[in-house]
């Protein structure tokens, strides 16, 4: 299932790294560390013509001088010196590497001719190259860490299921740091800079059977392959959803993007209707990326446009649906009209003053317990479509119960379950529980219903696919 | 200046607590428990005819039984009784009462009725009236707390100077405790619930001369005197920023909020236009209300829509371009060209490879120092209006200094500067430190475009109304 000779870079059998140094303000330091931390299991080679032993390890005056096999290299030399290093490692025969340095076409000029030189010498030895200028992978699943951040600076996510790929690796560091405090989880993450072998689509390739993947997101500023990517996204998003940031979406976005990359990037409105055609769903601000990305994780898809709201504070309710039902500040969505029988039976067991309709609202007598009843009553209506329960813990009866109380309906529901709760740390702390427990959990009304609108868009791409 | 009579709900000399209870449980134990915990210096009068004692403090049998002057009394009985209170109040000639409790109009039939007699009461006898069926009044600055949500589940702000008025009482929790994790100060927070007297106008007239306050901010679900508010919105404004979120602006938030409140709301582009038009700010998601509230309350205002972006990580830099630019998804506001001058000074002090023009990117290679030069020079270009400041704390030579140097710059700039950064704790931290010197930062860079936006529409009001 490797055809494409990618699996070396995400599980490799043993690791060269080239360029290491004993001065720990050099990337070549932190490197070696990264990997040594992060607990990789496999043969580590640095090399290093100058030191014989650098972090407890033997040092290898060149990659020619390992006996063994490497698997995958790491080229953290200075620009210059890389088409060299890549020369001897097809010699070696090694097929796999990662260019970390910088000062190649991104810079312009001189950059773009050693840039091609790589690529030339990488085709001669048939060297799969990622990079130049990446950061390369954090592979959680298999413990490969090739970031050169210390990870006390640029904390690291846990193990999850979904792949983040970055054009821009700055980005991609400030998403992986939030998430390692979010506690969201990660298949994998590829920082593949310059892309000048490895691309995008390359890596939808792979992630399509990665079997730690259930959702790719992209963080993208120009598809090089436009017709090609497309293709592949179409046939991935089948298989498992994409949602991606294409940023230089406006004019000014574009140009700024090209000096940041020194690529261009196509008309906005084309790039949109390539994406959606191919079934990815687009994020615009930050923050949408993984809301969409962790509600498509929990595996619940919203097969219609009729959404249920439970709330225990009014305020937040109506908030949540002006949001909803809004076609120009919002997402245009319906709220559900519940069945008759729904009514009677929220009416049964809320208490006087509550509201059975939708936005049902339990107002400040909500109980955990209460919550549990009236999700399962809701989830069971077949006018509903996905609920968004807005659980703000201040109400007297409140408490950290909530978490189990609701945890029971989200397993045995088949509708998406999205929570969103506003407040202060103890409300935050229960947030993070929810999303432990892999329920989608958001601290705005707003951003839940944003990502119950990501789950109605991949309910429609699937419908239309698969002609339900 | 209180020709209004409002001053004892803010600063009352002498409090009496109408309903107190033994019960942990009870809303009348809370309550006195709030009172006292807040530190409120002045003397407080417990009153329950079946107890001598609670908390501490002596407890009368009713409010007649009183010697003393009682500047404000907080009403917590049941909704049938508090007619006969509010009767024995008037005789005491109490001036101002909060009626904490609910059961009036908010549940039709009955209370409606009811309502209506306690209105009639308190006109009898001058009483201004807050509520019924709100929280009161949290004022950290006269260490007033009127709420009777224990402090530990919904934690209190700090003092500050965003005065925060909420027609719902859950909604101003939700914020209250969020505000309290994010070290915003506020200067005073008023639930004012079914407004049976004082109502928003009065709430604007009285903070128009509060000098804690320099920013007002409201949660709105509907405006009873329109024209009055307008009227009195604008006068407000000239003097200190208003911010409010309006919900209900759906024809399904409309309907919302009337089974919420049992009120009704206007046409949304109506109640719009008449915000614009008294030159309040309208936030539409949770987080903009102090997003834009905190950049107001900075006291620096854009006076044109001309915006630098200053950035460590070149993808965010985008981002923020595309937020900033884009007249549908975003803002619509332009990117300041500089002049030729500023971007010659900005080349002589940035390393290679950085950009020195419009978004100005320092790249991987950014130092606190450096920032310190960059925004000290583009605040200095008359072209420049407003300055967004994207300070990823992951580059290697970045650190915690980053907060001084920007601090010195922000300090002596007469322009805004707005910084935001994504990440984890680390990032979080940081983020906190600039709050809590009045720096004003945020988690994402289309938050801080959006309040950037907010002080660019203040300008465009200050220079109409000053013909500047």
């Amino acid at each position: 299932m490797d055809k494409d000779g990618l699996k070396a870079f995400f599980n490799p059998k043993s690791i060269a790294v080239i360029g290491v140094s004993r001065k720990p303000e050099k990337i070549g330091y932190q490197l070696l560390r990264s990997l040594i931390m992060s607990g990789y299991q496999g043969p580590i080679y640095p090399i290093n013509p100058k030191a014989n032993e650098i972090q407890g390890l033997k040092v290898y005056p060149s990659i020619t001088a390992i006996k063994d096999y490497v698997d995958l290299a790491i080229i953290a030399v200075p620009a210059p010196i890389v088409p060299r290093v890549l020369e001897e490692c097809g010699k070696k025969g090694v097929k796999n590497t990662i260019i970390i340095s910088g000062g190649f076409k991104e810079v312009g000029g001189e950059g773009v001719k050693l840039e091609r030189e790589v690529i030339e010498i990488a085709r001669k030895y048939k060297i799969r190259v990622m990079g130049p200028n990446c950061l390369g992978v954090y592979n959680p699943h298999t413990k490969l860490d090739t970031l050169f951040l210390p990870p006390e600076k640029a904390l690291r996510p846990k193990k999850g299921n979904i792949a983040f790929i970055s054009q821009s690796g700055a980005m991609g560091v400030a998403f992986l740091d939030w998430l390692a405090m979010e506690e969201i989880g990660l298949s994998v993450f590829v920082s593949y800079g310059n892309k000048a072998d490895i691309d995008e689509v390359d890596l939808l390739k792979y992630l399509m059977n990665d079997e730690n993947t259930k959702v790719i997101t992209m963080y993208l500023e120009e598809i090089a392959n436009g017709r090609e990517f497309i293709e592949i996204a179409k046939k991935v998003s089948v298989k498992k959803p994409i949602v991606a940031i294409k940023a230089g979406r406006t004019e000014a976005g574009v140009k700024a993007a090209s000096s940041h990359t020194g690529a261009l990037a196509g008309k906005d409105e084309i790039v949109s209707a390539a994406l959606k055609k191919a079934g990815m769903i687009r994020a615009y601000d930050t923050h949408e990326l993984f809301d969409y990305a962790r509600a498509l994780a929990a595996g619940k898809i919203a097969f219609g446009e009729n959404i249920a709201i439970v709330t225990d504070g009014g305020g937040a309710g109506v908030m949540a649906v002006d949001k909803l039902t809004d076609n120009v500040r919002g997402v245009g969505l319906k709220l559900a009209e519940l069945k008759e029988e729904t009514i009677e039976k929220l009416r049964r067991i809320l208490p006087p003053f509550a509201i059975a309709h939708n936005p049902i609202d339990l107002t400040g007598n909500a109980t955990p317990e209460m919550y549990r009843k009236v999700l399962e009553i809701v989830t069971n209506d077949p006018k509903v479509d996905g609920i968004i329960a807005i659980v703000l813990i201040h109400p007297p009866m409140m408490n950290e119960t909530i978490v189990d109380q609701i945890e029971e309906i989200f397993r045995k529901s088949e509708k998406p379950i999205l929570i969103a709760a506003t407040g202060g740390t103890p409300t935050q702390k229960i947030l993070l529980e929810y999303q432990r427990r892999g329920i989608p959990s958001y601290p705005e009304v707003e951003r839940a219903v944003k990502a119950m609108s990501a789950l109605v868009e991949r309910g429609r791409f699937l419908k239309k696919i698969f002609k339900k």
